[in-house]
């Protein structure tokens, strides 16, 4: 019989289904059978972003490489709703906080984007697609978003998809009511932006105010630092228009 | 003239006034005159939670203390809302994270409380605070929540006042509109309770349910980490029934 070790969840490329054969690359191989001492015949629970969670078994275990067999489905696959997040990187602590908080309030893509006043000019976007799996394997969830490679707000905004909006978090807004705001202008592909530390620069948001698929919003009185205004925007946007309702 | 070294925000604990004279303890005139260098005749903003921020000029400038007198008041206090955060306290870096979060989202206090399933036994309510006091620098906020000591759950409940509600986040609650609850049950004094890691026990939450003056909150399909929980938990109140409208 197999161990209890189903608690241990592991993010996968291969495909799940009952009885595919799932290779463990170096790493996953180590943290399996090294650090956590499984050995064949144990269970663990392998998700891939697309086809829910599976129990798998240990079938082979070696030091570099081994082989798991998925045995049944354990999670349907929930896709979050189409929500990118957009932020100016800051320091990086809390920019690989933002990656894995809008990992856990179910964001599809996170995008970093340099604005004018972004402090920090380089973004490792494969140790934020990293933090966004390790959220998602400790948080038992079965979807983790794509994690885009920075660009220029200016960028972003020239390419911005006709049938999406963009939740831009503004400063300098006064009062308003975020959730009305957001269900006045509808709709089920959104964006939302947040700023950088130093906010946006003035000709940034007479930009953003212009565009016709914007929405600004407030997110209250007191500044929030970036992460926590990314957390707060991500919660407004998915119990409003999200999937939480 | 002053230097524009206006930038600086200190938490002080002493009347602030036209002309009040506030003396500086060792740790703030090492970050003063050694860290910032700063000399006579440069102005700081100060806050203490009470009277807003002012304007001071440093009239001494010693290397264990110093005194600064207030010139102008430079922000009118604002208390925010009467809400209070409770939690079960996680591992250190996530647990000073939700006393920063709390402060930048506006809680006027700040209670760590000892769930069954709570893994972390002990609390440095004092480094909580410090968290808080941070915060409220860096984010030019005008008050900081004060932190209690770690209580049980059990006490907490046993000295609830009569005239409170208590927003309590219910992972196995499904569905429904948070910001309706909020409503329905309105009022102004409020406590919200994040569970720890492991949830609430089965006999923890039957007896939440049955508090009368309970409101089971659910805050989405996703587990979230209680630090995440925090920050969602509190924007979900503080747009519904706080001071973002």
């Amino acid at each position: 019989m197999a161990r209890a070790t189903a608690k241990i969840r592991l993010y996968v490329t291969a495909e799940l289904s009952a009885g595919a054969s799932v290779a463990l690359d170096r790493d996953q191989a180590r943290y399996l059978f090294s650090v956590m001492r499984l050995v064949v015949g144990d269970d663990v629970l392998l998700f891939n972003g697309a086809d829910g969670e599976w129990r798998a078994r240990i079938i082979a275990a070696r030091k570099k490489d081994g082989v798991l067999e998925a045995v049944e489905q354990t999670k349907v696959h929930m896709s979050p709703p189409d929500l990118w997040l957009m932020f100016a990187p800051i320091k990086k602590a809390r920019t690989d906080f933002i990656a894995e908080k809008a990992t856990e309030m179910g964001a599809r893509r996170v995008m970093p984007v340099f604005t004018r006043h972004t402090n920090s000019d380089r973004v490792n976007a494969e140790r934020l697609a990293a933090h966004c799996v390790e959220a998602a394997e400790q948080c038992g969830l079965v979807a983790v978003p794509d994690v885009l490679a920075p660009q220029t707000l200016e960028k972003v905004l020239a390419d911005w998809p006709g049938d999406r909006r963009l939740m831009f978090c503004d400063e300098t807004a006064v009062g308003g009511d975020a959730a009305e705001a957001l269900r006045r202008a509808g709709g089920d592909k959104w964006g939302i932006l947040i700023g950088p530390e130093g906010g946006f620069s003035a000709d940034e948001i007479t930009r953003l105010r212009a565009l016709p698929f914007a929405t600004p919003v407030s997110l209250g009185p007191r500044i929030l630092r970036a992460d926590t205004a990314a957390v707060a925007a991500l919660t407004i946007w998915q119990a409003t228009l999200g999937d939480w309702a």
